[in-house]
């Protein structure tokens, strides 16, 4: 077979459930295509394969296979990003929103995929950093979102908000999202925001439980630059989290900045691959209320 | 002047930025009234006032008035319930849902209600307690809210609801809110709740920030047994509060039940009290949007 | 068979598309356990069955078997208010929330009901009166919903709504809603009103598509006299409708006034009927956002 | 003074309670400024004035003056795109989104205008058509929004999606909306969609109470065609109207197609123009909901 790619790296997560099963298939069938195949985390049961860092998978690799689900894609997309390394997932679970191929139809997905029938999808990812009495501290990438949150559940946050240096509001919430079109479908549609096409350039803010009745979700222009400035009337901390990893806490008088983070990442899909059909599917849009 | 109540118990939050002036004009009134007066935290301004415990003002006093704003009043009616005791409210800073009385008409309002020209609005607390592993545990008592939230932020919480022991369902969410109709206009209604007419037997039960998009708050009767079973799957603790005071932690596999408290409080108002005026009033019901 | 019930009505609607095969199954079921049966319509495949007008069903009936779904179950509701009959539904479609017999069960279930193994569950109605300069004018019973709406649609309706003579406030939307617990999973959700459990004593008003960003359902007791004055200001009419069927043309200075109907009906379901598991059913309660 | 405009045409609105008193105001002050005048309806209190069309401005003028309200500047806008004859709005009355010199500082305002400073805001527009069994027929151009509505109240209609030709959902609601950035604080946002920042290319599309409960609002590129199907199963027929005019009615298996109208509007404001002080005025976004 001619593969447009010859050199592939798997990137699974360590703390992921990823079934054995999985990752055998998917070495034994690159294997049988006299691909070279990496890995970025020792597998007890594959140990004949090359383990090297994901940060080395862009020099090595002309494909990342991510195997998990759209977690996993995240994690390997935020890792990428900078590099021009494509990216293509292996959903073993539920339907995801970016990883489309599956298990069970392995072998011909990803020979089309290899044999260069595929659909890129470019997209952005953010931000974050924090500036603490003009020390700036980089946060993190994020692919889905930046939330700020009151750090312990029973405080909410009073913050305001700057676009491109302009003032915008001045809220009291639990908590904020600043989403991708990417995360729009992620926490930020639990707080209320609207589905973005995931062609579009732009983020989403929506605030979580807004004490201002009148408080929308606003949609500004990726190249915006959003600070949130954490009022001194806070009487406990907050915590800026990245995609809901682990987060960095921020005291009262801090800024938050996010922004369009400077390279976009290159997922590889199916030639067949419907967005508006995973949405219809995964928000279950066939169903109607009836009485 | 002939007085319906012959002793007052004043109560003040100690934390509450209480004006001096405030305290010393309702107290050189309610004195100028001949009337015996007592307070529930020893004030310096005030030193020659006889300072008794909020749990003794039942058999001390006939009528409480709680000078500060909405939070005062629920404190008092969480300390006073289970008494027969009257609540005034003496609202020292924006237009309150339950204190009415302003200190601009202090001597003409109060000297209506002492001489018996007064509505009784009576309202319901809720009490909750935690399960774990058999041993229960009181948390305390609500007028407005119970909340279950995640104990740090990143995380959401898996829980399953039941009705008087009735399943109603499995969800995931940055936390849950049972309310009164006294606190249908605070935390719940943040949450996406409906207002509750005051004078209802109801509790509404609303997700904060919901993964299942069809999850819609729901009403039941305040005589209702509510048990929310956090799940063995959640990988951290969450916390309960009650009209969001500092809370109790609980872990996986917990359990709290949520139910209405055997007696009531009894809240006085002004003759010409209207709860809708005060709602248009809160919630900006004149304005409209208009483009 | 001892039947708790000797003479059935069977309610179908005349313009539902009832499958004949289930009126066909229904009454062969009946007339085999020696039942006497009545119909409200004449079927040219059922013609030896006596038609009786669902007005004379108290007269001659013990139960009433409404056939359909929810709708016809609606529609033999409002009729049927006032009497004592009860009524059970059997569904020939999707699952509904007040129909929950089934076709394929037919014979065992409907076995369980007429010997007198079921569950009483008791709704009640609303209905609805125009007033036009002092001249009022009934418009109709509903179990569900009545709708105030512009009657074409690129208007919308100012109008002032009162409860008890009380005023709530005054408005701009494209329409209203008025929704027992029984219609509050219908219209009203659609229009963001929360879920009332169906034993609650209560109605929701909920506006639709509301000019005032901090409009909010309301839930009031339903006791509670609501007058709907339609503004003077208004360019065109308004229709008022009562369960989505065809409506009364409103003018500007009219006022619609609502109020819970003096009878309630008596709906029967199986012993193990669990409307909990309906909501979850019908609103997906099992599919999770997952991202 | 040396004005960057020399011919002005004012732009008043029939139906519109314009104040003959603002339009003197403003037609003596550009007459002191020895500016050449036009107006497009004929005023008897200012017969002096040079009657001409909308559709002659472009040929005459070097700037409109719509006087009114954001109305009067979505029709000025409507009939001047396809121009490149740039708007100033003069607002009568309340505070508006788009039109934000105000009578009371007139002078000062329009001479700053005159004067060349001034900021540009570009807006565009869209325009809706029909699709009648191969007949195609031209709706009009709308700068706010596009509506979709059953045509009677009682009726929702039933309808399916298309974005450049690929199937988005097939929903059932009182009706549908797209909306432009300038549109997204109108009828959008009362269906609950979100705000779009205005210097956005895109469109919103938003249902009016949708059957579908995880129906949730969609953003989309504004380069993007939409065509909604409307279903052969419609019982009745329904109405397509722009910026809330009077409307084409569609009847079931019509189709109607949204798209961006080619040229956009120019819309000057003064420098100190900032529209998030706009939002936070009119969304009141200073007032907090507190309990």
């Amino acid at each position: 077979m001619n593969s447009a790619f010859k050199s592939i790296g798997l990137f699974i997560r360590k703390d992921d459930p990823v079934m054995e099963k999985a990752v055998i298939q998917v070495t034994e069938f690159l294997l049988s295509r006299s691909l070279t195949v990496f890995v970025n985390e020792p597998l007890p049961f594959l140990d004949e394969l090359d383990v090297i860092s994901i940060n080395d998978f862009a020099q090595s690799c002309d494909l990342t296979i991510a195997i998990g689900g759209d977690g996993t894609l995240l994690s390997a997309s935020r890792a990428l990003s900078g590099s021009e390394l494509p990216i293509v997932g292996i959903n073993i679970g539920r339907l995801g929103f970016l990883a489309d191929i599956t298990l069970a139809k392995l072998e011909q997905q990803l020979s089309e995929v290899l044999a260069g029938h595929y659909r890129e999808d470019t997209r952005f990812l953010m931000h974050a950093s924090i500036n603490n009495e003009g020390n700036e501290q980089a946060v993190g990438k994020a692919m889905n979102d930046v939330v700020i949150h009151a750090y312990q559940s029973l405080h909410m946050i009073e913050f305001e908000t700057y676009i491109n240096g302009r003032f915008l509001n001045s809220q009291r919430a639990d908590g904020f999202v600043v989403a991708t079109p990417t995360g729009s479908t992620a926490y930020a549609m639990s707080a209320g925001g609207p589905i973005l096409d995931v062609d579009l350039d732009v983020f989403v803010l929506a605030s979580v439980c807004p004490h201002t009745l009148s408080n929308r979700p606003l949609v500004v222009a990726a190249s915006s630059v959003i600070d949130i400035f954490l009022s001194e009337n806070n009487t406990s901390s907050a915590m800026v989290t990245c995609d809901g990893r682990p987060g960095h806490i921020v005291q009262p008088g801090d800024s938050i900045r996010i922004e369009r983070y400077p390279s976009n990442i290159k997922l590889l899909h199916l030639e067949d691959h419907d967005h508006y059909s995973i949405l219809r599917a995964k928000l279950e849009w066939g169903r109607k209320l009836t009485c």
